[in-house]
């Protein structure tokens, strides 16, 4: 309980490194590991994520965010997070029919293999909500139609102000308005079924065997208001033959997407990823 | 040296496989292998490889052709091909300055891991020749501008008549006319280092890095008169870091992208590729 | 429902395709694919999976099943099945506390990605009780000591005798007697949380840890009195780096497991295993 | 050319990255990139790797490295090494009959995507002369019999003495004495045509298809006196099928041994991996 997360970005400059890491250890934290990027030296960004253990860690957060401000951030122009390790990010899942991604991440939140709580499932159908039940998880049904999509949006919104710390989208087949994310204020983390940016926009499998490919993927990216042109957190793909229909595409992608959103939100949720223009960092 | 292959298409309908293996049954050939796929039942396309062995095979392969012909191709209105496994494709390599891909499959050709003897390479510059000269295969060196193109596409095709099975271009940065593509009158398989139709055309490896994906990969295809549409052989991708620049792109795709290439060459070669629309079926 | 499968499998020699398919032809029935393997020409096996086209198939099966042994099988000395391929193999899945392997297979075959039926659920401890109530199949808790497992045994022989045509060892933590594998009468399947044969026996996961792999796996085999050393369906890998702790890798390892169990389970229902003394043929 | 390398590995302790990063800072180093691991906070080893920049490296490289002894080493108990990233590691191959992984190397080095120069090329055959002629590098041929071994070692210790960085076993197939492993005073790299620990030993190839694996591997290791059981830089697998021989699996292996080598020499010679006990740490 005692390993704090601090995660920095800033302008890139001689001295950063030695600038936080002599803040830590005047502080008495002691870095357990650090990760940093710059994407170069002259006009660059810098970006360092390090777990450090400091006694006392949780009644001690709330100075140490205020320290490191003063202290560090102002003079490096830095954006940061500090925070405890070992508290779980709240978080949302919107599905619509397909429960592998969202039975995956509810299952995984259940045995600890995923720092997150759940805290609601959104949905636009009834279906999954016995599923969602027997995980003790609320199973919010907000109806979507075109002319009902904004009051839809609106319901959404109050569902989940100040609640969550992340949403995800498990295969809702919604697409969310750009004034949807503005105001959501959290990440929206997003599965799509092909691996980017091949196959973007609808029928990603049709078209992967109308294509004749060897290989399909999945690809887990921050939503934007540009339709499968957000960030990309990560990707894998599956290799499959001519004898694969549609339906068995889609089948033995559900493995590849669930496994790949299930890699994004753990990365996500551990402080792991950079948004840098258009592109992340992972470390 | 008593292996032969068999390879049929046609369209499919009851009893294809058992006329078939009467035929060879009863003209003293034993099955060694066989792969069979079919696009459909009800109008669609039947294909099938055969490995084969006849004892004293190469004098009778000229009549069992013949035989095959009019006892079983005209029944199906059955396109096929016999051959001897033994006997090696001719293969033309064209290559501009890469040298990766070009001296992958001369080495593989080399030690007998692929089953092709390299009867020339062909090249819009002189950079390679020492190279190619150590393997002792004939260099053709064939500028190319765009005021030339024409006259040196006829040069090709002349040194090409008749002399080769298969073209290969390995990293050839010259865009083959449509022209040149109906009279070489051979297949021609092209790499090309994306992950198609992920970036296809120019500067793949640029537009990935711009993109931020996760993996990058290669895809050798047949050449068509669609540039990078071709029906797609083989693919594979290897993963990437957000550390990775243009340059390590395209080193560690350079990999990628010969692997990808040798196993495509070495299927086509093996008669394992059937075209099929836009698409392949391999066995 | 007209689909049927046809599995075949004899001493090699002349003719054995012509004989087989002209069977099908014969009785009307068309084949949609078909594949083939022989050990060698000269005294090895040859073994035929065949999945064909026949009208009325379900009440033609057990006529077609006695014509074959007669016109085919007798004469070339082969075993073989013939069954209709839409019918799910009825199958209990032996497990103790580790759900990821169970919840998998119960998924799977609730959404129709796997042709099974799980009929029962048995296992040494209650703890998966709940979870498996969910899914509406029966969960008989045997629990197992030392003294009492031949008595446990033939419980589990009881549940079983007659209702299942597969056995699965879904991270089953009690090593089954070599007379509990004769007399269960179908074949078993196991997992093995390593990549065999590598750290074979207890504790795969320490064991990769002290030896420093970058790799680690599991292993889907059927179960043999010698324990790890059955027949392999299938085995996969995961990339894993020095800072994954053996919790970290038993976690990582799930994913590996849970999917590796899975294709074998499904190649096995499907017919698309044939075992040849140690080792397996996968079509 | 002015980007340095510093390698740090000491007991763990609180203060280690400040003192480091300030010492960087202090002297006009601006870190570039910095990767660091401990084995654990209590009694572990704490191993960082740092790039960094620093104007006229060559010339004060030495000072620095002094200066770095004084100011940090000592009070941390520490190993370290510090050098101009640009400088390429010196490296002699070992090989006997087999060309690829020798092969590949000679290329890559030539190519500029390894950041080594092959000084020599030692073998106790004389069949790859022509090939590593091609490439300017010298060969040197010392025949090795059970009674000559003694005097062979004797004789490539003094070719190498004080001329290499590293040795690689590309293929050799002569087991080098531990007096040899004492003497040559580098580290040496070996390719087993394996994942181990599965077949270590000789002739994995036909034990792997005795078995029935369904992946092959190739695991790049430091050769120790206890034969394969080095600790592991690199390993990495490739799926094989029932059908391939014996001679198949060679080939096939050949392309993932290459490829792991590569990497692992890649990787040893940029300072990346930290060998701990019995295994390594690769940033």
């Amino acid at each position: 309980g005692d390993i704090g997360r601090l995660v920095v970005s800033c302008p890139d400059g001689p001295g950063i490194v030695a600038l936080i890491s002599a803040f830590l250890h005047r502080h008495g934290a002691n870095i357990v590991q650090s990760d940093q990027f710059s994407t170069g030296a002259a006009g660059g960004r810098f970006m360092l994520r390090t777990e450090f253990h400091l006694t006392r860690l949780r009644e001690r957060l709330h100075l140490l965010r205020r320290q490191f401000d003063v202290e560090v951030a102002r003079r490096l122009g830095a954006e940061f997070r500090v925070r405890a390790a070992a508290t779980p990010a709240r978080v949302a899942i919107f599905v619509s029919r397909h429960d592998h991604c969202l039975l995956d991440l509810l299952w995984r939140a259940r045995r600890g293999e995923l720092p997150i709580e759940v805290v609601a499932v959104v949905s636009n159908h009834p279906d999954l909500e016995p599923d969602v039940a027997a995980f003790g998880t609320p199973y919010m049904h907000v109806p979507v139609t075109r002319a009902t999509k904004p009051a839809a949006e609106r319901v959404q919104l109050d569902l989940l102000r100040g609640e969550v710390d992340l949403v995800v989208l498990a295969r809702y087949m919604q697409i969310l308005s750009g004034d949807f994310l503005d105001r959501v204020g959290v990440p929206v983390i997003n599965i799509h079924h092909s691996f980017l940016p091949a196959f973007a926009g609808a029928s990603p499998y049709e078209r992967a065997r109308q294509r004749g490919v060897k290989l399909i993927g999945a690809t887990a990216h921050y939503a934007t208001e540009d339709l499968d042109e957000g960030p990309i957190i990560e990707q894998d793909v599956v290799r499959v033959s001519h004898r694969a229909s549609v339906a068995d595409l889609a089948r033995g992608g559900a493995d590849i997407e669930r496994t790949v959103l299930a890699r994004a939100v753990a990365w996500h949720c551990a402080d792991r990823v950079f948004v840098h223009g258009a592109t992340t960092v992972v470390f």
